[in-house]
């Protein structure tokens, strides 16, 4: 037989103990067939001597290896590789892998050579009150009983934010709600996931507009859904299309995002937004209304949501806190009846067991004590000079290379580029000069190419803006 | 026309400001029908007086609804209900909800007041690192750039935490995988649900342990699968049956917990290990291997995962950090191929946009600087003696009206009461004395009455656990 230690590789740098990884080796070995049933193994001052081990470890090692019924010793005959396995041919066909395999690592490291970048419409965390929620958070991890929370009732949304989210829907955007019709999810992103599941079975149709939010539209198709796409106009979804498909097709679901569209940023008018809900009236059909930056409208107080109007239970109501912390804070609730709020947290049961309902406590003190309050004051006045910085900038610099609308709110501006200049070629050339930016393909959401993105200003400083809208110029420039 | 004020209701508490707050309202009168198209609005002195309000806040009011296209001014002649609006009849059915529903806050209230709470098996989250995690997190938000994150690569896991469970599950599991090959996920239960979700389609079969994990199953169930229950003994579930029914059912996953399986704490065999392996090889079934708490073993280290030999690619490792973290910071991982981790990724961005980077790379942080390494040794060894203490006062105190089988390693004993006094019955009297626990019914699934709880010790310090047991046997008592 082959030295045993020839085999084994202690490793004294790992955190773990000498004789969990030895055995640990052993076992592997003993499993692959390479140390056979029966096999005589050596003694333990031969192991140790050959390994460089004091001989306590190896007796640690053949220990692991008896209690946990691999090897077994014979009286003064020695250790012996238990031989009430089944034995098994040594692994053939699949090819060992490295460990620590690294090219991975390394594209995101080249790719982060950029200076800038372009992003959907993300808050600016440097402005966000990071350190406020941490300091909540600790303390409602010390303050709450984490048990008492998750155990007294099978609730896994927190009563404290839904209580909070509740008043503040109330006086903010007209929604009436009780605490058993809201649920918090991970984000707005969740809550469309499960709001679908709880609505739409596998060949419903689903009405979305056109362009629209590419996520949106994976999630409904994901859940068995085939989609309607309705043309979005300068003044929102046509709604005189979408009874028209509803009479063609008696779609089980409209997904709506009325402020703010995505991607166009175009706001549903007041005059659409009372036709459609006689259509709801009339026809019953669903709506997922997605109001995912409701608070972010610069111009006047955001128009009041479907969901606070008369739509008979059939709007379900989305929104987001993480454009208002930042995007790695994720929470959204769903407004809906008490039925559908039930599928919901069952759903969410499953996904992601109770959620964290320490952030969710803590989020909900920041209300209370007018923290976040403050901070969307405060943002929106930020991202208003930004908007204007950007859309000022653009027009300066990029001329009618580029033709886009200054939008009323939200957090980013569709731009369309010329049709001279192919968005994926300049993202190219963007990319040589410092900036990373979308070539256009999440915007595509049918065979029509709108040669456009969105660019985020909600998260860029002054500087950040001129140096992007000047590299933007030039790879223009770059592509004639 | 009745007087407009006395349909409005300032409220000067509230965070917004008054003329939000009532624009809000008028607009919920206009698109109810109570304020129909055409009808004239009083004077801005008459309304303020009416109001008891500064002139220029209706002002404001009014100048909110003329921005958002409810109302008109007509020159000389005064303010006035837009009457291009179709015109909707006041809401009729729909009863009006209070939007301060308390009766599930007072709910939970009544059920908070226990003195001590029985669990599942939660760690405790007192003894945690939890000072190191948020001071690590909040690094994490000022020394990363969340932006370059999330964009420079598609990545939804965090590239850091990749490594550094790769790393550790290769020493301490003999798990070899890339950094392509591991999803983080939030907490177990999500693995569970995108790993089943990428493998099964509506209508095949599952193999599951019986007595199991109830949540795997309904998880199981949701996405369309049908079960096949495999009786469960002391050595881990029956593998000669297994094999009966892949000859039977041609299941498309077996749904093993191999280390202190859920709910009976018992781990499976080395020699059942070994003999599923060689199902595996012969049957290319999948084995969705679930080792929540693979690092809490008291006794020898624990058995290697079937994910570290050689299973040609049909076993999918799930493991979970939540159980030596805290409940509510949730982070678990899934190890598979790369085709199928691409599917969960890609699912996963539907569910939860990009996840918590942040966290993750806090948590990564932590496994550098061996802070995880170091509070698994510490609770290891806490969590022993609770177990100890545990097992020790149940036997001493409780006698024949229990039975159980000290666990090798988890976080809690699955006790089942003698048939005489059902768990209902006992938890009914415990909540009287004090103590919140299960009926029983998470446990039943089957149509089999184990009549059994687990009892999670790792969170009870030892005045908890004398506590809770001196109210079961007072509880047993009044059974009698």
């Amino acid at each position: 037989m082959f030295a045993l230690s020839s085999i084994l590789s202690p490793d004294s740098n790992s955190p773990h103990p000498m004789y969990i990884q030895l055995a640990t080796q052993m076992i592997k070995h003993i499993r692959a067939g390479v140390l056979k049933p029966g096999t005589k193994l050596p003694s333990i001052r031969r192991l140790s001597v050959e390994l460089n081990l004091n001989p306590n470890t190896v007796v640690n090692i053949y220990e692991e290896l008896i209690l946990q019924g691999w090897v077994y010793t014979k009286p003064k005959s020695g250790v012996f590789v238990s031989d009430q396995l089944p034995e098994l041919k040594p692994r053939s066909f699949k090819p060992e892998v490295s460990a620590f395999n690294i090219t991975h690592y390394k594209k995101t490291q080249e790719s982060s050579k950029c200076k800038y970048y372009i992003n959907d419409g993300f808050p600016d965390y440097r402005v966000a009150p990071i350190n406020e929620i941490l300091r909540q958070y600790k303390k409602a991890f010390y303050s709450q009983n984490i048990e008492k929370i998750s155990l007294t009732t099978n609730a896994i949304s927190s009563w404290g934010l839904r209580a909070s989210l509740i008043k503040d829907l109330y006086t903010s955007r007209g929604i009436q709600a009780t605490e058993a019709q809201i649920a918090i999810t991970r984000g707005a992103q969740m809550g469309i996931y499960l709001a679908t599941a709880a609505l739409i079975k596998s060949g419903d149709y689903v009405l979305v507009g056109e362009p629209g939010f590419a996520i949106a539209h994976a999630t409904f198709e994901k859940l068995g859904a085939k989609l309607i796409k309705i043309p979005v106009d300068e003044k929102g979804i046509d709604i005189g299309l979408v009874e028209k498909a509803i009479k063609r097709y008696s779609p089980r679901l409209l997904y709506l995002v009325p402020h703010h569209h995505h991607p166009t940023t175009v706001i549903l008018t007041s005059e659409r937004r009372m036709h459609l809900i006689s259509l709801i009236q009339k026809y019953k059909i669903y709506v997922l209304e997605d109001d995912y930056d409701y608070e972010f409208h610069f111009d006047h107080t955001p128009i009041l949501p479907l969901a606070s109007a008369d739509h008979r239970g059939c709007v379900i109501y989305i929104g987001s806190l993480t454009k208002i912390l930042t995007s790695s804070l994720r929470i959204g609730f769903v407004i809906a009846s008490e039925k559908i709020i039930k599928n919901i947290e069952d759903h969410k049961r499953l996904i992601d067991g109770r959620g964290d309902l320490m952030l969710q406590e803590a989020v909900a003190d920041l209300y209370e004590n007018g923290t976040i309050q403050r901070h969307i004051r405060k943002s929106l006045k930020l991202y208003r000079q930004r908007r204007d910085l950007l859309c000022n900038a653009l027009t300066l610099e990029l001329g009618d290379s580029v033709s886009f609308t200054r939008p009323q709110g939200g957090m980013s501006v569709w731009i369309k580029f010329n049709k001279k200049y192919p968005v994926q070629k300049i993202a190219y050339h963007a990319k040589t000069l410092g900036l990373h930016m979308s070539d256009g393909s999440f915007y595509k959401t049918s065979d029509q190419d709108h040669n456009a993105i969105r660019i985020g200003f909600a998260s860029l400083n002054d500087k950040e803006i001129t140096g992007i809208v000047s590299i933007l110029k030039q790879a223009i420039k770059e592509c004639r």
